[in-house]
């Protein structure tokens, strides 16, 4: 079968076996997603060896743990954990120590035509939602994993700084709670679909010095150095900052201002799949302006040039 | 009256006018407690010029706002808002944008013989209460008030990072909460004041790979970058960081282990004066053992050179 693989520092499209596993659940691929953390991995980030890719919808080719899944379109939690750790007992499988996640860290991902994950990681998709929204579920659990972390409430004062896949699906979906929420970015064209949206935008250069320390939570999204900066400044004492992009390497940061102002600063990195899932067969969030373009598998190394490039959104792969 | 002054960059020991304000509340210093604040504003921090010093305990001289305080010991929160903006009338003056700090913030402080403060400030002392023992309620409510911010249960595995007065104080307050406490720090003979309070303790060289993510709530209250490392590696995935001492300047942090690990890092400040005030009545914490050293006001220099020295621990004025 055709994957994408990082190996030996190179991204390649290659022609491997397809993988067999007797305790996993096979998966036919339909659709991926390229992230911002695929683009990240590429360029050496957590040492990542093999297919990436963690954003997907397929179908189920062989289960001998579930066969009912078999011919069922299916989207999969991406940690797999050791199942026997005290955090995996307790249900949650994100942070166990010794998981492995699907095109990240120690398991070939998604960016192929077939991928493996345990059964007990796949959720059926509702037949009303399509191939390219279901592709979506993953980064949209990210985003409304906040909700989880952080109280949003109907009149919580939200800004999301960054205005890029994630950043836009943090607005969408905080907004279905919060009437008050504003997205910060850099891009006309990417504000222009929150406001599609009915909600608030704003360019970055534009902030007023009035609007420093009003929003109790803050959302950084953008992933830099100066979103962070300027999240920092946006959020009121007290309020919450939740970081939800990936920085690497150290960051510079201005702690007192955390502390004077007793800030939470709230790292918040996967979601649960089947809220997202919600949102979508209710289709409460459209995600049909985040895509740029499809490319084929066979051409998955232009796609992810194409998704390198400045003001590009979402960039899927079709197997 | 004598006052220790910071002015033009330069610490002195001056001759000043006693303060006269009708809509204040004058009150004679018996004691004040040299703070590592004071140390950091002598090194220019904050930009503050005038009497150093916040943590006091006092006999109110004159009080028009409230004339049955007068000859009362009391002790006084340092924040004074406008009492007008939003957040003052929330009632919480700590977060006041235009609010005064005493011996911080645009407020003359407590190393002088006489200070004011607005009545509402105050708290009466209970008799039971030594000197000695009320003036350390100003950072003992910084400690106690990480359990504003953050739930402590009996069970909670806390660690305390850096071995100095806050750090030993938090250590003392959090123990009253949890049974899991663990103190770590650089000085024997600081932690032996933890351990006579039966509270275990921990070279930072004796840290085992093993601790490390093992801990719901890590505070960093060594102020140093290396601390905030010890810290951000022992706090368990989705546990919690508190930052108890200020940082200056910039600080260099792994953030994406707050992100990856959806840690969250609380800052931390100020805390009520009335449950430190009642921990003490109570006789549930003991500073005598924080206690390195009194000194009379008018050696203050002295003081102050002495408080700076590594291994001491609360350094105290005597008006």
């Amino acid at each position: 079968m055709k994957a994408l693989r990082f190996v030996g520092k190179k991204l390649r499209l290659d022609e491997v076996e397809i993988p067999e596993k007797k305790s996993e659940t096979l998966v036919r691929v339909i659709k991926s997603g390229i992230c911002n953390t695929d683009l990240e991995i590429i360029r050496g980030y957590a040492g990542f060896e093999g297919t990436i890719g963690h954003e997907f919808v397929g179908v189920v080719e062989k289960s001998d743990e579930r066969p009912e899944l078999i011919g069922k379109r299916v989207v999969g939690e991406i940690n797999v954990g050791c199942g026997k750790c005290a955090i995996c007992q307790t249900g949650d499988l994100r942070h166990c120590p010794d998981r492995t996640v699907l095109g990240i860290h120690k398991r070939d991902g998604a960016h192929a035509e077939f991928l493996m994950l345990p059964a007990k990681n796949l959720l059926k998709v509702p037949k009303n939602i399509a191939d390219e929204e279901a592709v979506f579920v993953e980064p949209l659990a990210a985003a409304y994993g906040i909700t989880e972390q952080v109280e949003i409430l109907p009149e919580t004062k939200v800004a999301i700084v960054g205005d890029g896949k994630l950043g836009l699906l943090c607005a969408m979906t905080l907004a279905l709670i919060s009437k008050n929420v504003v997205l910060v970015g850099k891009y006309r064209e990417k504000l222009r679909i929150a406001e599609k949206n009915g909600i608030e935008s704003l360019l970055i250069g534009q902030i007023k010095e009035k609007m420093n320390r009003k929003f109790d939570v803050v959302v950084e999204a953008s992933g830099s150095e100066s979103g962070l900066l300027t999240s920092l400044e946006l959020v009121k004492p007290r309020g919450k900052l939740v970081l939800k992009s990936t920085f690497h390497g150290k960051t510079s940061l201005e702690m007192w201002k955390i502390v004077v102002d007793e800030v939470s600063v709230v790292g918040s990195r996967c979601g649960k799949f089947s809220p997202a899932l919600q949102l979508l067969s209710q289709k409460k969030i459209s995600v049909q302006d985040l895509i740029s373009e499809e490319f084929p598998l066979s051409k998955g190394l232009e796609a992810i040039e194409k998704a390198r490039q400045k003001g590009i959104l979402k960039v899927l792969l079709k197997t």
